[in-house]
């Protein structure tokens, strides 16, 4: 598995076609459910708690996204995210923070996710810092909080350190989306590289919800990824650069993604017909297509 | 009317402009709106247990669909029934039992709908297995469980006999829908053929829903067709092969479905772009056109 | 600010990329929140009651909308709308009564809101007249009801005396959306006109949700609109035949989102394919095409 050719993954998730359960937002479910089809992978949008445990029997990966977000629908994140880290029934799951930091609600149900302890958290740079912030970083300040769900930082590189410290207080791998996208790996050994992915689309932000369906596709390619991805503490000596199976995993998704909207924006006119010609991308892309499109390279920052 | 030619249902959908009210998930609302309204009738996504009785004054047929179920949403969909089977409120009513045999709950909620005694029940060959088998039918090992919300059953000949059961259960005409798409006819009489559609995209699988909006399609249909329809008891001598006036529009639904995708496929290039030109096929398409394109034949399998 | 030309208004809206916060219907969230970012606004759907007051804070604008209405979101609604007519968090807010009038829950529900004084109402001639009647007016015999959620009333001309009363029970603008849009003026000063918008697409009727977002976009103008357009009770000499900041704002929106549908309708095939090229065609337009395209004019009945 190197980290450079995010192709091979790709194919993986066409070959091993991982169900994954998305307790998400209103918005975002129904590109979300077709971004998951078009990579290959499928989607189930399962939110009632009484069904959680047994849904957990069928799917291969979660996403809880708050977008959205609603009290009644709490009790479901978190008795699909229980079965999610229960031994008998584990599987990689993804937290997407929407909004969080825009009102002090969103801030509490978004802390209690993290301390969950998902595989990974993606989001975006004002994002990050904010959930960081809420959760004891103290080296946000100057930093843009949210606009709404949108960020007010540019660069993603802003938000490592908010990174690092919710990959310390989580576990979690850290995916901070922009026109960079950075993952920033769990840092139990203090050692983990940050991988960056260049590549995409402007118009990416100029459709709704193409972030929340990013986030499924990560837990897709989770899913997808060898085994050991699962507790992303096992460093592989092929990894580039020895980031974990699961952070190489977050990159090659957001690659293929990034891939498929550039492919997708000369396919287009706009962004009501990019919305639809990145579906395509996606359905269409081969391996080679997203090797050849987007880099995802060691982003060292110190 | 002719169970060979299609197209004149379709014309008849158009000239009553039938308006069906929705009880469905939230995956679907869109595309099943959009669907109805490109077929020439109306959308109501009205699911409120208060507005179901007054909201019948306006409807003319009711599609309930359990995706997305939420515990809140069943005294909705079940004062929506009461409100279809009641003498001076009547309407033909399809159930859509989106992921029954997923969880004990899903399939309990389905169960307790399929026995309020719809119209028609549309689903995949593993839906309606799992459907048959948690109200009696014993012939269903050996055959797939759903995966989340796709079948693992590939050809829909596998699930005729679970669905017999399942028109005997409940006085439903069965609509099996997949490659080919086979509709079982209530079986009062026990001498009805099986009509089978021929047509179709496999594009219809790659994106989220479409099943969901045929749903919707054939409750449009089954408002449109010859006022006995609505008992599903009459069988009309003009019909092909005996099958009853329901039966023949549900078929009828599942053609102009089949003919406008196969007319999408062609100006798409993948799932996303085939969303919309499926739309523009069904808004666009002619009486010829149906008929040119899908086959209604009788399918008998024994 | 000459009603005339509307092009300078969505270059007002681009500059200050209003925050709509949305508490609409399930249906409308995902072409409401693209409709928003294609006019270079920011969409929040935000609706959890727990949330108004905080969210507050971030928005500039909020629309509520009645379509798929539930009474667990009144209290959202309510909540939303106490902060925006809050003097130290006010902002501009529109009511969108979809379906009122189809049943007495809808009807009350909606009397409920309209009475807590929004900034505008947007609805079709049916809408219009429904809610009037249910607030007092007497002039409705004769005119249809709405049917499920579309209007039965072809000429938005009929409804002028419903809106006229709609407006001095609850000072708001009304627009009557239709063919011609029509904008009733809130009636303190008993002498405004009544202003016409020309334009759009039949296609606008084909798709699902397009009128719910038009309402989106009432409010993102309404929030770019000059300041003292947010009391509505300011003429400003400048204006068109005298109609207040609030009105042309409000018909400005539906010339922006009329000269796009127009520009969108050439380059569609049908109402799927212009579901995406509407929103091009909104990102795309620039303030000479929409000047060019429609025209606002008032509109004197009597």
């Amino acid at each position: 598995m190197d980290a450079r050719l995010p192709g091979a993954a790709a194919e993986r998730v066409r070959a091993a076609r991982p169900l994954v359960q998305c307790v998400t937002n209103f918005v975002a479910m129904d590109i979300t459910a077709n971004v998951l089809l078009a990579a290959g992978a499928a989607p189930a949008m399962v939110h009632a708690e009484r069904e959680a445990a047994d849904f957990a029997a069928h799917r291969s990966a979660l996403l809880v996204n708050t977008g959205t977000l609603d009290p009644a629908w709490m009790g479901g994140m978190e008795a699909a995210i229980a079965a999610a880290t229960d031994a008998s029934t584990a599987a990689p799951w993804v937290l997407d923070p929407v909004g969080v930091g825009a009102t002090a609600a969103r801030t509490r149900a978004c802390v209690r996710l993290a301390a969950l302890k998902p595989t990974a958290i993606k989001a975006n740079a004002s994002e990050i810092v904010a959930l960081a912030t809420a959760m004891g970083f103290d080296g946000g300040k100057g930093l843009g909080g949210p606009r709404g769900v949108d960020s007010t930082i540019s660069d993603t590189a802003a938000a490592r350190p908010a990174a690092r410290h919710l990959a310390a207080e989580t576990g979690a791998i850290i995916i901070i989306t922009g026109k960079i996208d950075r993952i920033v790996d769990s840092v139990d050994d203090g050692g983990r590289p940050v991988l960056g992915v260049v590549g995409g689309s402007p118009l990416l932000t100029a459709v709704t919800a193409t972030g929340c369906a990013l986030g499924a596709l990560i837990a897709a390619y989770l899913a997808a990824a060898p085994r050991h991805a699962l507790s992303n503490r096992h460093p592989d000596g092929d990894l580039h650069a020895g980031a974990s199976v699961g952070a190489v995993a977050a990159a090659h998704a957001c690659a293929a993604f990034g891939a498929a909207a550039a492919a997708a924006e000369t396919a287009s006119s706009g962004p009501g017909t990019f919305r639809a010609t990145l579906i395509d991308a996606l359905h269409n892309q081969r391996a080679r297509d997203i090797d050849e499109s987007v880099g995802v390279a060691p982003d060292w920052d110190e």
